[in-house]
C-alpha cells in the first residue's frame, strides 16, 4: 500500500528522502525494540534483578531471533501496541527457564517511545548533515552571485535595488539558527524513557534509576526520569522539523516568483510538461512549498498530542505516530531539495 | 517504507483499512490513468478530432501495456508529475503512425485529477457502505439497550439520568447526516477534469465540450467545466471526511470514558498490556480518537491548498497529494472500527 | 481591549467588517438569549407547563430587563457560561411569584447554543448577499474585460494564452456552488437547540416536543431533536465559512501576482507605503491570502472540538467560541474586500 | 466589538488575561511604535544622519502626540498598514522644518516588528512570572499530597498505584523545560527590526548598523540584523506558547477526569449549572483544555506565514497579526487559570 507520497514508489522519488524513511520501516524499529530489550536484560543483570544467565541467555536469543510479523501485525489490531506480542514471540524464542526475565519491569510505551528516540538519534545526525550541506549551497550561491543586484520586492512589488547577497542572507541566516536550536533541543529529545507500568519502576525495588542509567549509556541516550505523558520534547521537535521547512519553504516560493519573472534567475534542469514541451517548471521549488505547509499542517496535530490524559493516553500517543514520522521525511525531503535547488541556481541577480 | 502507519505493515492492521488503501496503489492510479487515456482516444476518435485506426491502436496497446515503473519514479522527480513520463512510455507503446494521437490535447492535471475522481468515486461507495454498516450496529445498540438507564455526564461531572436510547441517538443521528450531506456533495466531486494545458481545450477546435462530454460518460463520471484551478470539492470533501471521523471520535471518546468508570459497559475484546495482563485496553475507543484528531489536524492543509494559484500551483496541487488519500484511509479505518466497536459493546447502561 | 484584528480599532478597517461583528457583541447574544427565554416562557405557557401570567410577567420583565454586566463577567468567571447567572437577574428581575418559571426546563447550553443559530440565521443572510455582490462584481470583470487575451500561467510559468474570462470563471465558479453549498447546509445549521439539563426535557412531562417546536417557530427557526453534543452542523459551517475564503484568497493570490507582473492589469486605490511614496501596493489582495490561509488554520480546531464527550463538553463546546465568530468576521470582510478588490481593477487582460 | 473572547467583556473574565491584552491595545502600539521613532530620531542624530535640533523636535513633538485615530484606521483600510499615516500625523506634529527627519530611513515594518518585539519583551516577563507562580503551585501541591496514593491510569483504565508526586511530577516537570526554553529562545526573539525599505538601510550611508545598534540599545533590545522576511523566531516563539498551554491542557483534562471520578480530588469552588444546582463543573479545568487546543490550532497557521516571500509579504504578514497576539493572551490566561486550578485543589489522592 502507498498511501503516503512518502512511502509512495513513484511520488517518493521527488517528495521523499530514502535516509530518513528508511528509520522508520518494520526492521528499524523493531531492531531498535531489540536493542532496547537487549540493553535492558544487560542492564537488569549488572543491577542484579535478573540472572546474568538470563541477560546471556536474551542477548544470545535476540541476536539470532526473527519475528512472526503477521502474529505482530495482528498484535497490533488486538492490542493497540506491537509490544505485548513482540514480547511473547522473545520469551518464546529465549524458553525456559530465562523467558521469564525478558521485558522485566518494562512495559510497551518503554520499548516504544526509546524505540523512537534511538531512531530519532540518527534522524538527528541525519538532518543536520543535510542542513549544513543546504548552508553550504546557499554560501557559494552568495560568493559567486552576491555582489550583483537584485530588485528587492515588497509586497509582491518591485520596491528598490538589493544585492543577491541580501536576498541569500535571508535564506541562510534562519537556517544558522535552526542549527542552535537543534543543538539546544537534542539534550532534552535525545533521552531514554523508562518508567514500568505507570511509571514507577515499581518492580525493580531500589534499582530502578540505576538500571534507567545503565539502560540509557548502553543505548548511547542521556538518562532522564520517565517522560511517558510529557511529550513535550517531541512536539517541540516537530516545531524544530517545521521551522526548517518553513524557511525552506520561503526559499522555495522566492525561486518560483523569480523563475516566473524569468529575468533575474537561471535555473538548469526545470521539470518538463506533458502539453507543453517548452516549459521548464520550478518542480523542486513548488516542493518545498508543498512541503513546508504540510509539515505547518502537521504541527498542529503533534501539539493536540500534548493533551496526554494521565499515565498513558492511547488516543494522544497513536496520533504521533501518525504523525511525526512523516514530518521527519518532509524535512529530510526538502533539505534534500532545497540544495539540489541551490545548486540548479546559474545565474541570480544581475 | 512505510513512514505512514497507514502504510505500515503492522500499524495498518489497526489504522489502516485495505480496501481504501488499495485505491491509492500504483496500480490503481495507473489503472485509472490509463482508462483516461483509452476514453480520451474513443472520445475524440468519435469526434473525428483522431483517426478511429488511432484510437484502436491506443486501446489495443493500453490493454497490454506494461510501465517501466523506475522510469515513471525518475519522471517524478523530474517533472513533479508521472503523466510526461507515461505518456511517452505509452506513446512508445503504441508506435507509429499512432503514438502522436496519444494524450492529445490533454495535460498533466487532466489525467491525475481524473485519475483521482475516478478512484474517489469508488471510495465513495466504499466509504457510504461502511457508513451504513456502522448506523445498522448502532441502531441494533439501540435496540438492545436503549431503554436501560445510563448517568447523563455533563461537564464530566454526573448530571441526571438519561436513556441508552438517548446516547447512542447522538451517536448515530449525526452519521445519518453525513450521509446526506454525501449525497448532496457527490455530484460536484464526482464529475471529469478535462482542460488541456491551460484549460481552454485549444487544440480540440470547437470539439472541446463534446469530447469532454464523451469522456465523461465512458469514464462514468459527470460532465463539467474544467475545475483545474478551483479545488473546492476536493476541500469539501476533505471537510466531509473530517466530519464523519469527528463524529466517530465521539463516540470513541464516550466509550474511553465509559469504560474507565466500567459499571456503565461492558466490552469484549479489550487490548492486552506488556506489563499488566489484568487489563482491557479500548484500543478501538482511542484509535477513533486519534483518527479524529488526525483528520482534522489534516484538513487545515487541505483548505491551505485552496489558495491555488492561476492556471495551475504545483505547490498547492502537490499539498493535496500528501493529505487526501491519508485522510481517505483514515476515515475508512474509523468507521471500520467504530463498527467493530460496536459489536463488541455486550452491555450499555443499567 | 483588541488582541484580536476583528476587535482592533485601527485593523478592523481592513480585516473587519462591522456588520457581521455587530452579531457578536455582548448586547446581541444578550439580545437573543433574551428572546430565547421569552419565546421559551410563551411556549410553556401556551402547552400549560407555566400559567399565561407567568409567561406574561416575564414578557414584561424582559422588556425591561437590563443586565448588570459586571456581575455576569463574574459569572463567566465562576461558572464558566454567562447563563446562571443572566438567569438569576432575569429571575430578581420577574420577581415573585413567577421567577421560578424563567429558564423552566432549560439548561445553559440550550440559552448559549439556540442565541448562536438566531444571530448565525442572519451572518447567513449577510453572507448571502455579500456572496451574490461579488458573484455579480465578478461577472462584471467577464463583461468588460471576458473576450482579452491573458497570459495562462501554469506551475508559475507562462503556458499558453488564455481569455480573461478564462480566469474570472475560476474566480466566479466555486462562489456560485458555494451559494448552493450554503443553501443546502442552512437546513441543518438553522434549527433550535432544546434539551434541558442532560438533553431529555425531563421537566416537561409530555410536552417536551410540543414546546420545542413552538419555541422554534417563536423564534423563526427550524424544529429538531436535541444536538447538544452533535456539533456537525457548526463544524459543517465552519467548512463552508473557509470554502469561501479559501476560494477568495486564490482571487487575491491571483490578483497580486498579476499586479507584481503589471502588464496585464491596472488596479486604482492600491495602499501606500512609508518608504517608498511610488508604490502600489495590492493590499486587499494580500489581505485576501491572509484571511483564506487564517480561516483554513482555524477549521481545525473546529473539527477538533468534533470530540465532543458525554453530554456536554466545556473544553469542546468553550473552544468553539474561540474559534466560530472569528471564522464569520473573516469569511465576511473576504467578500468585502474581494467585491472591493474586483471593482478596483480597471483594465485586466490585454 | 467583542469577536474574540480575549476581547469579550464577559468571556475574558474567564479566557482572557488583562495584563498580557494590555500590550495588544491600540494605545501600547502607538505607544511603542512612537518610542521607536524617538530612539530612531536620537540614533540617527547620534551618528550625524539627522541634525541634533530635528531630534529634539521629534522628541519633544512625540511626548505631545496624540493620534487622530478615525485617519489612523482609514490609513490601515488604505494601506494595509498604520505607519504611512502615523508617521504623516507626526511629521505634521513635528512641523517645518524638522519633520522630514521623522522616520527617516525606515521603513512600515521596521515600525510594526520592533513595536511588537518592544512589547513581547514585556509579555515575555510576564509569562515568565506566571510560570514560575504556576510551577510554585504545584510544587506546593506535592508538598501537601505528594505522599498519597493515587491510582495510576493507563489508556483509560486503572493500572497500578503511584504516588500523588508522580502525577504532579508530570504536570510541573513541563513548565520547567519551558523555562529553559524560554530562556534560551529569548535571546533570538528580543532583537530590534531595522531595515530600511528593503533591508539594506541604503539611506544611511555607511551609518546603518551604527544607528541600529543603537536604536536597538535605546529601546532595551538586543541588535540583530534585519529580519523582516525570516520569520522563525516569531514562529519558534508560538510553538513555545502552545507547548506551554499544551502541558496546561493535560494538567485540566488530568483534574477533569480526577473530578470526574470524584473519589482522588476535592476541588473548591466549581461552576454553577443553570439546571442543576447540585454541580460542581471543573471550569478551569476544562477552559485549560480549549486553550491548549486553542494555541495548538494557531500554531499551524504561525508556521503557514514561514512562507514570506520576497523582502516583504503582505499576506504572511498579516496572518501573523491574526494569530500571534491572542495565542499570547492564551498562553497568560492558561498560566492564570491553572496556578488557580492548583491552589483550588483542597485534596488530592488517597
Amino acid at each position: 500500500m502507498t498511501v503516503s507520497p512518502f512511502d509512495h514508489p513513484l511520488l517518493s522519488g521527488l517528495l521523499g528522502d530514502e535516509e530518513a524513511a528508511r528509520h522508520f520501516s518494520v526492521e528499524a524499529d523493531i531492531a531498535a525494540m531489540l536493542a532496547f530489550e537487549r540493553a535492558l536484560a544487560q542492564a537488569e543483570a549488572d543491577c542484579g534483578i535478573i540472572p546474568q544467565e538470563a541477560a546471556a541467555a536474551i542477548v544470545k536469543a535476540i541476536a539470532l531471533f526473527r519475528p512472526d510479523t503477521g502474529e505482530l501485525r495482528a498484535g497490533v489490531t488486538r492490542d493497540g501496541v506491537v509490544v505485548p506480542e513482540l514480547v511473547r514471540q522473545i520469551k518464546l524464542a529465549v524458553g525456559e527457564p530465562h523467558g521469564g526475565s525478558v521485558h522485566f519491569g518494562a512495559t510497551s510505551q518503554d520499548v516504544i517511545d526509546t524505540s523512537l528516540v534511538l531512531r530519532l538519534k540518527s534522524v538527528v545526525e541525519h538532518l543536520g548533515l543535510l542542513l549544513t550541506e543546504t548552508i553550504i549551497r546557499l554560501v557559494s550561491l552568495e560568493d559567486r552571485f552576491g555582489g550583483r543586484a537584485l530588485t528587492g520586492m515588497t509586497r509582491m512589488q518591485a520596491a528598490i535595488p538589493i544585492k543577491v547577497a541580501d536576498r541569500v542572507n535571508a535564506w541562510r541566516a534562519p537556517l544558522q539558527r535552526h542549527q542552535e536550536r537543534l543543538s539546544q533541543q537534542s539534550a532534552r529529545l535525545l533521552v531514554v524513557q523508562f518508567g514500568g507500568a505507570a511509571g514507577t519502576l515499581e518492580k525493580l525495588r531500589d534499582q530502578g534509576p540505576a538500571i534507567r542509567a545503565g539502560l540509557a549509556a548502553k543505548l548511547g541516550l542521556a538518562d532522564a526520569s520517565q517522560w511517558h505523558s510529557q511529550r513535550d520534547a517531541l512536539a517541540d521537535f516537530a516545531s524544530w522539523l517545521s521551522l526548517v521547512t518553513g524557511s525552506l519553504g520561503k526559499f522555495g516560493q522566492d525561486i518560483a516568483l523569480l523563475a516566473q519573472g524569468g529575468a533575474d534567475i537561471a535555473l538548469s534542469g526545470g521539470g518538463g510538461s506533458s502539453a507543453m514541451p517548452h516549459k521548464q517548471n520550478p518542480v523542486n521549488a513548488e516542493a518545498l512549498v508543498a512541503l513546508a505547509r504540510f509539515n505547518a499542517t502537521q504541527l498542529s496535530g503533534m501539539h493536540q498530542a500534548l493533551v496526554h490524559e494521565q499515565e498513558r493516553s492511547g488516543a494522544a500517543w497513536t496520533l504521533e505516530w501518525l504523525l511525526l514520522p512523516q514530518m521527519v521525511v518532509a524535512t529530510a525531503a526538502s533539505l534534500r531539495l532545497a540544495a539540489e535547488l541551490a545548486a540548479r541556481i546559474e545565474s541570480l541577480g544581475h
